[in-house]
């Protein structure tokens, strides 16, 4: 409805008012081989010992799945950052419920409990893929103020990687993710940086990037007004599956080589998607022209996703303030 | 001595003749988690099964490690590549063996045994690593003129990729990789790629790699004769390790990122190596200039190591012929 009557007048619509962000958790380890958050969050944590971190906001950093990260592998048994659905969630535990379901409960008794008014104000859980992602915020909405504003401020801010906002269009309880536990929550999502390694490139920029976050936080919630604007929001359309081998269910091409690398460069019916480990170039099939992203993220080829699509539309944010000024 | 007597003319030694290489074993997949090798190997073994690949070398192929694959770790108990050495070769074997163990002693049968009349003639074992290594063949001799003369082959055919040889000094009776088990070998190492990731561009070098290289056996076998020059060799010096936390003992920085990607790029006395978590730039301490390769290798974090250096120099190889002509 705001939207609409927006367009209709083609004037800046009044400020909105959103509570303070009192409570703010930054995650990491939610997948233990994705070093870039794992270290940012431990050195987080030694600077917070020494006493450096004093600060208005309550700032919770959480090393979410450390088992997976001792090991260094994605998860032990499930994959953690499935586990937030209010169904799993509420499922009774025994003896063989896997580990990263009850580590699901417990931090949803810790940062939510999700949809509840306990609930952290905000969750940033870091991320990092092999893909070309440059750095996204993945988000459930894309009407969540809070989350665009931050996205627009890290556009401004961050020289250098690009930063975009990518939507994934489910509802809060269906929402499987970490980051749906919050009152307002993203992914940060960084790449290319293989998993098990830590570029300093990607380090650097997740570091800019969670401190521009809280400073944006710190701001908004001393009472400064954020001017609104246009975001490009990145909704998610569908995945592109690998080629498989009938028989033997193995995947038969790779990412075509014009494509690799190129997450977020619009892709055209007729445009090269996979080359066959026998010479042969397999094309984009779909009638419209998409954005890909996580372009041969090795932890999707497990469910043998080779690449996702999205649609790509402007979205006008409001000026936002916060309320309690 | 040859050499020596070379230096000394500075004229063109004699044609050096080598017996036929008639058994080829090209492996793949000793890394579960390196994937080019993988399905270069599933490829090959798809087209063998169609009959295209009569030959009048004999090449056998071998998935090493298939449980890792399966699996797609680097391996299941140990390292199945530090397996080869006399010692765990004659282990006795009971229950608690690790499996590489066990593995490697089958692989011994198949294709060796190591430093026996009976092991094949070449083997090739491939590899794929996280670090911008670009092809490079790792050998255990700076004097073996087949590797040295595929080595020169490939730098005059591969357009795409940079190729190098890597000479780790290890006595033969001490080395411990699978290639050491052939009469002739080398492991081929391809990169940048992610472990657990297939990247179009580095399965294409490596499959005309291989075809290269298996070009060059039957030319050799069938009597042509190839003529000498200079091959760069770099030999292992030594290991540099992160810096480590001596609490936790976790790593405190990453690779700089003037150093990243920058395998066979001199590293001089003072460059930067490391940055840390905190900011910090650390130095290279070394007197000698080197050249870093392996730089931010994905399974050396488990040892510490964040980069390997290697002293470069020319080695002058003969002209070369197949002893039955």
């Amino acid at each position: 409805m705001e939207r609409e009557h927006r367009s209709h007048l083609r004037s800046k619509p009044a400020v909105v008012t959103v509570p303070a962000l009192y409570r703010v958790a930054v995650c990491g380890g939610t997948h233990g081989n994705e070093l870039a958050g794992v270290y940012l969050l431990r050195q987080s944590m030694k600077r917070k010992r020494k006493g450096s971190m004093a600060d208005p906001v309550t700032m919770v950093t959480v090393m979410t799945n450390p088992r997976a990260v001792q090991q260094c592998v994605r998860y032990m048994e499930v994959d953690l950052n499935r586990c937030f659905t209010h169904t799993t969630l509420s499922a009774p535990v025994s003896d063989v419920t896997p580990y990263e379901v009850v580590r699901a409960q417990e931090l949803n008794a810790l940062l939510g409990p999700k949809g509840g008014s306990a609930a952290v104000d905000l969750l940033c859980d870091l991320h990092s893929s092999t893909a070309n992602v440059g750095l996204c915020l993945i988000a459930h909405s894309d009407s969540d103020w809070i989350c665009l504003h931050i996205c627009k401020h890290l556009q401004a801010r961050l020289a250098t990687i690009p930063v975009r906002y990518v939507h994934y269009d489910v509802p809060k309880s269906e929402a499987y993710t970490l980051h749906s536990v919050g009152k307002h929550g993203f992914a940060m999502e960084v790449g290319p940086q293989p998993h098990g390694v830590i570029r300093a490139n990607v380090f650097t920029a997740m570091q800019e990037a969670v401190h521009l976050t809280l400073e944006w936080v710190r701001l908004f919630n001393s009472g400064t007004q954020f001017e609104g604007g246009s975001v490009d929001v990145y909704t998610m359309v569908e995945n592109i599956k690998y080629p498989q081998d009938p028989l033997t269910h193995t995947i038969t091409a790779a990412v075509h080589p014009e494509l690799q690398d190129r997450d977020f460069c619009l892709l055209h019916p007729g445009d090269p998607v996979f080359l066959s480990f026998s010479g042969e170039t397999l094309r984009y099939k779909g009638k419209e022209a998409l954005y890909p992203f996580f372009v041969n993220e090795c932890a999707f080829y497990e469910t043998g996703v080779a690449l996702s699509l999205a649609r790509r539309r402007k979205v006008e944010i409001p000026d936002i303030q916060c309320s309690r000024m």
